[in-house]
C-alpha cells in the first residue's frame, strides 16, 4: 500500500487575499451584464457564484442542503446577503459584505424565503425580470418549490442568470490566475511522488486514499474528485471509482484528480506503466500528448473553443485512433471543476485572455480508453500551461 | 505541524456489498409511499436518492454539474437511468438497473431533457403527478429551466418527493447501519491520534489538512466536511473553516467531520485543550457530555425529535447555560450529512428504530461557544450510540 512521505508544509498561506478592489471589479462587470441584458437583480445560491461576488468562504455552507444561502445584487443600490443565522460571523469574518440579514435556521416552513421575498420586492423594477441560477449547467442552491410559490406571490419574470455569471467567471483576474497555478503545483507535487509511493499488489482503494491525502498534505484545501483506473494494457473507463483491483506487472494507471485551494481548482491526470508499456500502449499516450500539445498551440485569443477540440482531434485521427465517448476534449476551469466553454465540436465561443481550459484528448484503442489532461491559460500569445506537463513518454513504476 | 503516523491499512475491503434484495425493498418502501400519495413516478437527481435505490456509485457524477443523470421510479413497470454516455460502463458496473438510456453529452440545448421526456410521456397516468427533489432541504440535481419548460409540455402535475424519500431514508436497514458505524470508527481512530499529532504552534490549516489525511488514510473515501476552530479559552463559531490562527498554551481546539465510506456519512465533532482547561471550560464540556447523555437517553422509540432537543436543553440551562445559535441540537444522518429530521423545537417526528440521528448540544458561555456531538441509531430499547463516545473530561494536549 501507498507509504506517505513524512509530514510536509502546507503551503496555502502563500496565497494572497483578494482584495477589495477585485470585488469591485467583478460587481462593476456583472452589473454591466445585467443592464445588458435588461436585470433588475440576479439571486445567487450556488458556491461557486456567491463565493465570486461576495468572498465568502465557507467549510460549511455548500454541504448540507438543510439551509440556503442567498446573495442578491441589484442593478443599482447595495448586495445583500441573506443568510441563515448559524453563518452570521462567518459571513462577517470573510466576506467584505457588511449588510446582512439573519432568519433562524432551519425553519423548513420559512427558510428564508419570506425575508428574501421581502428584499425583491423593495427593488427597483424597470425591465420586471430577475436572475436566477436556472440554466445550461446550473444546479440551484435551494428548494425549487420555495422558488415558484416567490415567485408566483410576487410576479416577477424569472430569468436564467448563469451563462451571464458563467461568462463574467470566464475571464480570471491574475490573482485568481494564481490560484488555480499554485493548486496545479500542489497536484503537480502529489503526481510526481506517486511513482515512490505504490507498488505492484496495492489495489486502486489503497492507490486512490494515499494520493488524495498526498494531495491535503501537499497544501490542497479540499480533494472533492479523484478518479482511479487501472488495467492490463489499458482501462476501459476515466470515471470511476477506486475498486479493490490489484496492481499487477504491465498494468495502465491513470489518477485524476479536481483538488481545491483558496477557492479554485485543479482538473488534471497522469498515466503510469507498471513496469514497461506495450508498444500499443506507448504509442496511444504519444498520440495523445501531441494531440494534447496540438490543443495548446491552437488555444489563442480569436481562436474557438471547437477550434481546440479539431486540432486535438485531428492529431488523434492522423495517428488512426478514434476520439474518446467523453463529449468533448477540455473544459473551462475555475470555481468549478467543469466552467463553460467546452472544447467540442459547436461550441463557437470566442477565447479571449484569461481563459483557463483543460485541454484533455481522449482516444479508444484495443486495450480502452487512454486521456491526458493539462490546464492552460488563454494569453495574448502562446496559452500558459499551468500544469507542470506530462513526461513524453508514460512515467514506469518500476517492479 | 502535524506528524502523519505510518500508511495505515485502508479497512473498506471489510464492507460487503448492499444485496440485490436490499435494494428490492427500498424500492419497495418507496413505491408503498408513492401508492399511498398518488404519485405516477419520482424522478430522481440527487446524489442521495439516486445512489440509494440504484446502488449506482461514482466518483464522477455529483462533482461537475455540466451533465444531470436521471433515475425513474414510475409506480407501475421498470425503474430507468436516463444517463450521459460517458457514465455507461460506470452505471453498468455499479447499479442493479440494467434498462439504461443515454445521450452524447455535453450536448447544451438537450441535454438528456427530450430523452426525460419521452420516457414520463409513456408512463402510465392514474394521478397525474411526477415527483422531483423540489420540497424542503432538496437541491436538485438539473437545471430548473429544463424542468419548467419540460413541465410545461408533458402538462403534468410537478409535486414534491423530497420528503416521501426523507421518509423512506430515514429508516435505516442493519446493512446501512453497519456502514455508518463503519465510518464512526474510521473518525474515532482519527480522533484518537490527533493529540499525539498536533502541538502548540501549528496553525489551524496544518492541523485542518493532517487531520483531514488521517481521515483518508484510516479508511474515509472522502472528507466532504472538516470545520475547524480555536481560540483562548474557548472559540466563536462551530461552522468556520481552517485559518492562520497558531496553537498556544491555554486554546480550545474543535475539529467536527462529516466524513464518507462507502456512501454514508459520520458526524460529529471532538474538543481539545492545549494545557490544562480553565474551570470555564471544564465545566461548559461537563455540561454538554451531560447532556449528550441525557440526549441518548431521549432518543427511544415513541419519542419525538423535539423530545431530543429539550432532553438536551434542560440539562444546559440547569447548569445556567444559554443554548448555542445553531437552531437544533442534531439532525438525522445518512447518505447526506443532515437529513430529516431535526431534533429542534416544533419538530414532532416521532422516532423509530433504524432512524440515526447525530446529537449535538452546543452552549453558548463567556469564552464564546462549545458544541459537542455523537452519533447514534435509535433501537426498541436505549439507543446504540455509533461514535466512541467522548472522554468525560476534555482530552488535554500536552504542552
Amino acid at each position: 500500500m501507498p507509504q506517505q512521505s513524512p509530514a510536509k508544509k502546507a503551503v496555502l498561506n502563500d496565497i494572497a487575499p483578494f482584495t477589495r478592489n477585485e470585488f469591485e471589479a467583478r460587481i462593476e462587470r456583472t452589473r454591466a451584464e445585467m443592464s445588458r441584458t435588461g436585470l433588475d437583480a440576479i439571486v445567487l445560491t450556488s458556491e461557486a457564484n456567491v463565493e465570486y461576488l461576495s468572498g465568502f468562504e465557507t467549510t460549511f455552507a455548500w454541504v448540507t442542503p438543510s439551509r440556503p444561502w442567498y446573495f442578491v445584487v441589484p442593478r443599482v443600490g447595495d448586495a445583500i446577503a441573506i443568510i441563515p443565522e448559524i453563518g452570521l460571523t462567518n459571513w462577517q469574518n470573510t466576506s467584505w459584505c457588511d449588510r446582512i440579514e439573519t432568519w433562524p435556521s432551519p425553519r423548513p416552513a420559512d427558510e428564508g424565503i419570506s425575508l428574501l421575498a421581502t428584499h425583491l420586492d423593495q427593488i427597483s423594477r424597470r425591465h420586471g425580470k430577475v436572475g436566477f441560477e436556472i440554466g445550461p449547467e446550473s444546479r440551484i442552491g435551494m428548494p425549487v418549490s420555495d422558488l415558484l410559490r416567490m415567485q408566483k406571490s410576487l410576479g416577477f419574470e424569472l430569468v436564467d442568470c448563469t451563462m451571464l455569471m458563467a461568462a463574467v467567471r470566464s475571464i480570471k483576474s491574475a490573482s485568481e490566475i494564481n490560484r488555480i497555478r499554485h493548486i496545479c503545483e500542489i497536484a503537480g507535487k502529489a503526481f510526481a511522488e506517486l511513482p515512490s509511493t505504490v507498488r505492484v499488489g496495492d489495489t486502486e482503494k489503497e492507490i486512490y486514499r494515499g494520493f488524495s491525502a498526498n494531495l491535503l498534505l501537499n497544501g490542497a484545501d479540499k480533494v472533492p474528485y479523484v478518479s482511479i483506473a487501472s488495467g492490463q494494457g489499458g482501462y476501459e473507463s476515466i470515471i470511476m471509482g477506486p475498486t479493490d483491483r490489484i496492481a499487477r506487472k504491465g498494468d495502465v494507471l491513470i489518477l485524476d484528480t479536481g483538488s481545491k485551494c483558496g477557492g479554485y481548482f485543479c482538473d488534471y491526470d497522469r498515466n503510469f506503466s507498471f513496469g514497461p508499456p506495450s508498444a500499443e500502449v506507448a504509442r496511444v499516450y504519444e498520440a495523445l500528448w501531441h494531440a494534447t500539445d496540438a490543443g495548446i498551440e491552437a488555444a489563442r485569443p480569436g481562436k474557438t473553443a471547437a477550434d481546440v477540440f479539431h486540432a486535438q482531434a485531428d492529431v488523434l485521427i492522423s495517428y488512426g485512433f478514434e476520439v474518446g465517448n467523453v463529449g468533448r476534449f477540455g473544459h473551462g476551469l475555475g470555481k468549478v471543476i467543469t466552467e463553460h466553454p467546452s472544447n467540442a465540436p459547436g461550441d463557437e465561443t470566442v477565447l479571449l485572455p484569461g481563459m483557463v481550459l483543460t485541454v484533455e484528448p481522449s482516444a479508444m484503442f484495443g486495450g480502452g480508453i487512454m486521456a491526458h489532461e493539462e490546464d492552460i491559460v488563454i494569453t495574448e500569445g502562446e496559452a500558459e500551461v499551468l500544469s507542470p506537463r506530462a513526461s513524453r513518454e508514460i512515467q514506469v513504476i518500476e517492479c
